[in-house]
C-alpha cells in the first residue's frame, strides 16, 4: 500500500522526503527504485524519529497496522514531530466508539501540537459519503443495509491468516468467539456514517458468520487448495440502532475468492423511497491508496486533533497537484 | 410534485403557510385536501403576492416550469417578497452556464434581499454528490459518463409532447433540430459536476437520439397505442470537456416505458481505476420531491445569493423535523 501511494503522491506532484521501513533489509534502498518508479533520491530508514526530525514532513502517510492500540506510539511520534497524520488503519477511520480514550489522548495531543490526525481509505467514499448522499434522497429510512467482499487472496499471509482461512469450522468456532478478538472495522464504519447523517447510535451488536464452499478452493498466498468446506474466510455482521429509527447493518466479507469473483460493494435503504447504490467490480485495493492520497489536502486544511472524513468535506477527486487544493499553500 | 412535498413537508413538522396554484379551479381549496392529507387550514389562492405578503414564508417551494426565462419574474416575486426559493427548475439546478445573465441578475437580486435562490430535485444525489464521491476514488480520470432513464408515461401530457412522443422519424428530426430548443438539463448537471469537482469545462457539445421501438407500446398518458417505429421519447447526449483533461457525457433518456423497464441511473469513470456506480430501480418522480424537501435547511443556512448544490454540503437524510437542522431556528 506505501509503495502504490508513493507512485500516486508522486505522479500527484507531492514531494516525498522520506521513507520508513520496520525491516533491516530496506535500509537503505531507495523508495523511489522500491515502488518501481526512477530513483528519488530517498533512502528508506528504520529510525522513524530519526526520518521525521531529519526532513520534518508535512504529512505522514500510515500504513502499519489497523488498530489503535497497536498505532498508538507511532501516531504519539508522528504528532511530538510536528507532523500530520494520514493513516489507513480500520479503526483510525472513526475510533470514537472503539478506542474512546485512546482517540481523546490522540485528539488532545494533535490539538497541543496543532497537528491533524485522520484516517482514510476505502471506508472514505464507498461506504460514507456515496452511502450518506444516497440516504439524502430519502424522506424516510427504515434501515440501511450494506454489504461489501473483497478477496483475500489479494494481500499478504498475515491477512489470510487473521481471517481464519483453512480453519476447520469447529477451529473456526472456537478462535472467532475468544474474547480478545479485536473490535471490528464494521463499528468504526457505521459510526462515522452515523456521525455524517446526524444520526445517535444506541446499541451495537457484531457476530461472525464464516464463509465455506462445497469444493475445492486455490489460495494463491498460501500456495495451496483449501478442501471443500474448510472456512476461506469469514464475514462480520454489525448491527447499529439508533436513538431517532434507522437500523443499520453492514455485512463485510473477506474471503478466499473463486474463479470470476470480483470485490463488491452494495447498499440498500428501506424506506420511503427504497433506494439502492451498487458499484460493479471494485478495485479496492488500488481505491483503499488512491483515496487516502486524494485526502491529503484536506487532512493539511483541517482545524487540529483527531478529524475524521465525516466532519471533511466529501472526498474529491484530484486534477491538479495536490498542493493546489491546499488552502494556505503548505505542501509542496 | 407539489402536493407530495406538502405532505413530505408537513410529516417534516415544517408549518405550510401558503398554496399556491395557477388554475382558478383550486381557488379556495384547502392545501392538505388537495394532498390528501386531513385539512391544513391553507385554502390554495393563485394571486402569488397576495399569498407571500399575508404569510411571508421563509422558504417557497417552486414548481412551475423547467426553464430561467420562464421562471424570472415568479423567483423575482417572491425574492422581493423576502423569502428563500427552492425549485425544481431543472435549469436553475447550475445556470451558470446556460442563462448566465439571467442567473447573475437572479444572485445579485437576492444578495439585495439577504435571501437564497437554490435548484434541487433529482439531481442532488444521483447525478452530483453520488458521482462526485464516486470520482474522489480515482486517481487519473480519463472519462465519466453519466446515464440515466426515466418514464415520461408517468409525467403529464405537456412532458410526453416535449418528448416528442408520437412523431415519425421524420417529424422528430426536423422539431428536434430547431434553433429556439431550449437548453439541455444535462448542460446543467454536468456544470454543477465539474464546479463540485473544481473542474474547468472548456467545450460543450449537445445532441440529441430518438428512442424508437420495433413494436407496438401503449402510452397510459396519451390513452393510446404507439405504432411500432414511432418516436417513444428520445435521449439528451451532453458533452463536456475540462481544461484539465476528464471529458464528460451525460446521456438522460426519457420516453415511454414498456413493461417492466423501470428508471435508471448508472456511471462509469475510465481512469486509474475504472470505478462504476448503479441505482437499480430508481424512483425518480419520488426522490425529486424527497431530495427537493431534505435541502430545505441548507437554503435557510446558506449565504444570500444564487446558491448551487454544488456549493453546500452533500444531501443528508433529515430524521427529525428540519427546523431541527437550521442553524439559527429560523424554520418553524
Amino acid at each position: 500500500m506505501g509503495l502504490l501511494a508513493t507512485r500516486l503522491l508522486a505522479e500527484k506532484g507531492v514531494h516525498v522526503v522520506g521513507g520508513i521501513a520496520r525491516s533491516e533489509a530496506k535500509r537503505g534502498v531507495d523508495l523511489g527504485t522500491m515502488a518501481g518508479l526512477d530513483p528519488m533520491g530517498v533512502p528508506v530508514d528504520t529510525d522513524a524519529a530519526r526520518v521525521l526530525a531529519s526532513v520534518r514532513p508535512d504529512v505522514v502517510m500510515l500504513a502499519t497496522a489497523s488498530f489503535m492500540p497497536e498505532i498508538y506510539d507511532q501516531l504519539a511520534l508522528c504528532i511530538d514531530a510536528g507532523a500530520n497524520v494520514l493513516t489507513i488503519s480500520e479503526e483510525t477511520f472513526y475510533p470514537w466508539n472503539t478506542s474512546p480514550a485512546l482517540a481523546a489522548q490522540i485528539d488532545r495531543l494533535a490539538k497541543a501540537h496543532g497537528v491533524t490526525v485522520t484516517g482514510g481509505g476505502h471506508q472514505d467514499s464507498f461506504w460514507i459519503h456515496q452511502v450518506s448522499a444516497l440516504m439524502g434522497a430519502a424522506h424516510r429510512i427504515d434501515s440501511v443495509h450494506g454489504s461489501a467482499t473483497w478477496n483475500a487472496d489479494e494481500y499478504g499471509t498475515d491477512v489470510v491468516a487473521s481471517k481464519h482461512v483453512g480453519e476447520t469450522l469447529e477451529e473456526f468456532e472456537r478462535s472467532s468467539t475468544r474474547d480478545d478478538a479485536p473490535p471490528t472495522y464494521g463499528r468504526n464504519v457505521l459510526g462515522a456514517l452515523a456521525q455524517a447523517s446526524s444520526l445517535t447510535p444506541v446499541t451495537w451488536e457484531s457476530t461472525v458468520r464464516p464463509v465455506i464452499v462445497d469444493h475445492d478452493r486455490p489460495s494463491q498466498v498460501l500456495g495451496r487448495t483449501l478442501a471443500a468446506g474448510a472456512v476461506i474466510g469469514y464475514a462480520d455482521v454489525d448491527t447499529m440502532t439508533t436513538a431517532e429509527g434507522p437500523v443499520f447493518t453492514f455485512e463485510m466479507a473477506g474471503y478466499v475468492f473463486g474463479e470470476g469473483e470480483s470485490d463488491k460493494n452494495e447498499w440498500s435503504i428501506s424506506g420511503e423511497p427504497d433506494l439502492y447504490l451498487h458499484n460493479g467490480v471494485v478495485p479496492s485495493y488500488t481505491t483503499t491508496c488512491t483515496q487516502w492520497v486524494n485526502r491529503v489536502p484536506d487532512v493539511i486544511n483541517a482545524r487540529p486533533g483527531l478529524v475524521t472524513v465525516d466532519e471533511m468535506p466529501p472526498l474529491a477527486y484530484r486534477a491538479l497537484p495536490l498542493h493546489r487544493y491546499v488552502h494556505d499553500g503548505k505542501l509542496d
